[in-house]
């Protein structure tokens, strides 16, 4: 009952499916991109991921944050400055997050003519 | 203005980025993984993806099927038979959504050795 092999995101006790959830969650997926770019601030992020609120911000950032994915790094300035950057862990995401991102561009064209037609 | 090059999901405006979040939602997820398998009635399905309630699970296959990733198929049985399968545009998405469950079954360790270090 301890190798890697034995969890299971379909079977609903199994850790991993809380870990599927957090991670396909689009604000983990937003935070995920803009941090593979650089090391950011609170402000810096927000602007780059847009219409998100402070509050679903933070809370992503904590959850992430907790799981591993993500440093948060305070510096004694005045004002305090507080970095987020991605942790190893959190860098081996961008892999499997790319492709999700990849599908979601290439087809906006088909799901798109897809709605219309379930729209007539 | 046309090109699929110009969709981004760091765009707010872009509807890759609903599309991105529509991909990524859990039960969207496990729906892909359990129709990778085989066509599957509405029963079947809620069995097969355990704890989801019939409300999120009409709602997600209604959404599946507008988008183009899921057909819905009747048969005029007695009682009348419903069966849902991935088109090929849902299949394409196996490979995406594959590499998620992956690293989600590969990090749980990891993630919840972080949450324990969080909680001290």
């Amino acid at each position: 009952m301890s190798t890697i092999a034995e969890y299971d995101v379909m079977s609903p006790a199994c850790p991993s499916r809380v870990i599927l959830s957090r991670i396909g969650d689009r604000w983990t997926m937003f935070i995920v991109l803009a941090l593979a770019q650089e090391t950011m601030r609170f402000s810096q992020l927000k602007e780059r991921l847009g219409r998100a609120t402070p509050k679903v911000l933070t809370e992503t950032l904590r959850a992430l944050e907790t799981d591993g994915l993500v440093a948060r790094e305070s510096f004694p300035d005045s004002p305090p400055r507080v970095e987020y950057s991605l942790t190893p862990l959190g860098r081996s995401l961008l892999e499997p997050i790319a492709a999700m991102r990849v599908w979601a561009e290439a087809h906006v064209p088909e799901v798109l003519a897809s709605r219309a037609r379930a729209d007539v």
